[in-house]
């Protein structure tokens, strides 16, 4: 998948991945009307919106882009219901042959980290029948457990070729509180790196590791850095965008062949209607604002793919 | 929240939370059989599976303990229909009167935290109606994304009462791995219990507060230093039995009044039919065996209490 995700990067010529994480405030009123007429003002309704919501948008833009990465919190806060509308999304962007990542940061003891990797790329056994639970191709995972947090994922990864990011360097205000905090000399991200680097040997792709980085876009220093320590490590990049992060400030991100990433926008795209620079589209052509939005983010990261 | 739990664990002399995490080779074969004659082996007779299971444990052991830990991982294996059977068995918790603590280790960036806390503790506004989608009434916290992180919990956590427990020792092997790097002198995992003392200074109860702290029992010199670095905290204690932990390793987690810390038991409670000691029960009773473990807990827990 991570040499899937790779070909389809350079074959687009766009190291774009579109952050579904829909809030109710950003879905337009005529779709919130149609669901709510249909299901009242529930939890049902506005799962039933933010549904409609994502999938204008995967239509308007999946021709333009590798990846989709749905953020589960978006969905979790209409419980069951909006993990039912999180679901259909994920099939939905495979039908469109989009790969998906799944950001949940799971991460927990072995055997609890195992069910969560079960269940979102792996296999579910129930008596003599298996399946495939929530089935996305990568998730995000936090590393504060250590080794034996982490590597439960990476073995079911093995099974079906999937993969995950780590979070070493998160793009947030406060990321550095702890991430930042020096250790014989270095940051903690970075002696988070050295056991992705670890982690990375354990399930190689072609050229890329199947165990991926998130380093956000809002701390480009650290992301040089972090780039010479992991040559063989994909990032995913937040922060760009709507969190304050540009394309200029990623070209270091990326390896000497302008590749090596994969840069989130949520909010910038999915939102895009909302911003004065997409006013003109209309809250009914949401959708084509994405797409427009899109467009816009590839050329700001022309100057990192060389 | 944290006032009703603390009540609760003196009123019982049992500062024990059972852990609802469910395995499907857990579940007895009688109850398994019946759940996949009706719905067959499907993810759906998985979780119909667990829930009954889970019912059949409430029911025995409720008016002993104050509180249960459902580990979400264990529903999400099963995708939208396990996580069907957590909410089923969170709202069958709350009408026995149990406090809820939901074993989520969420965090992420703020906005995305928020999310997760008004899913879980919180309130999801849906145009003009407001619900409570998960419901329960403290969730664990990663902290490896910083303040900004934790804060949005809570805020949450505020409106409602409800509370969290940060993790900051977890009980798990390479635990260490980051959490024990000495930084200025200090482990990680004491830098991240000043902040959970910051923290809970923002949301008191009345002895403790409403933000407390994960503390593996399988580390009881560290657990001992922590108590006297968070005298308002109370601690989440997991690792206790199966993973090794036993009472009298515990003594020093509790407060000089025996009180401040709560001790999740899972497995070994839970399958405690499994267990050669309480073979003589059979799967049948494996409620009963369940029962007669939480009692054994207890016992073997009163050195703690004072």
């Amino acid at each position: 998948m991570i040499n899937k995700l790779m070909e389809k990067i350079s074959k687009l010529q766009a190291p774009i991945v579109v952050g579904l994480d829909p809030m109710l405030n950003y879905v337009p009123e005529h779709i919130q009307k149609k669901a709510f007429e249909q299901y009242g003002e529930t939890l049902e309704g506005a799962a039933e919106a933010i549904w409609q919501y994502n999938k204008g948008i995967v239509d308007a833009v999946y021709d333009l882009i590798p990846a989709v990465k749905p953020q589960i919190a978006m969905y979790e806060q209409f419980g069951v219901e909006g993990l039912i509308a999180y679901k259909k999304t994920i099939d939905y962007c495979r039908e469109k042959g989009l790969v998906i990542i799944a950001d949940i940061k799971r991460g927990d003891i072995g055997s609890t980290s195992a069910a969560y990797a079960v269940g979102h790329l792996g296999t579910t056994v129930v008596g003599s029948k298996k399946y495939k639970a929530f089935d996305e191709d990568f998730a995000t995972v936090n590393p504060y457990l250590g080794t034996d947090g982490v590597k439960p994922f990476i073995d079911i990864c093995k099974e079906d070729g999937k993969g995950i990011f780590v979070l070493v360097k998160t793009s947030n205000p406060s990321s550095g509180e702890f991430q930042d905090k020096l250790i014989d000399g270095k940051p903690l991200y970075e002696h988070v790196a050295d056991k992705v680097n670890e982690w990375g040997a354990m399930h190689m792709g072609d050229n890329y590791s199947y165990v991926g980085a998130v380093v956000g876009a809002t701390y480009p220093e650290q992301g040089k850095v972090l780039r010479q320590m992991l040559p063989k490590t994909c990032f995913l990049i937040p922060g760009y965008g709507a969190q304050g992060g540009k394309g200029s400030d990623l070209v270091h991100y990326f390896d000497k062949d302008g590749l090596g990433a994969i840069v989130n926008s949520s909010r910038g795209i999915i939102a895009a209607y909302k911003q004065e620079k997409y006013a003109s589209f209309g809250s009914e052509n949401y959708a084509d604002a994405s797409r427009q939005a899109v467009l816009d983010m590839k050329e700001d990261l022309k100057c990192c793919m060389k």
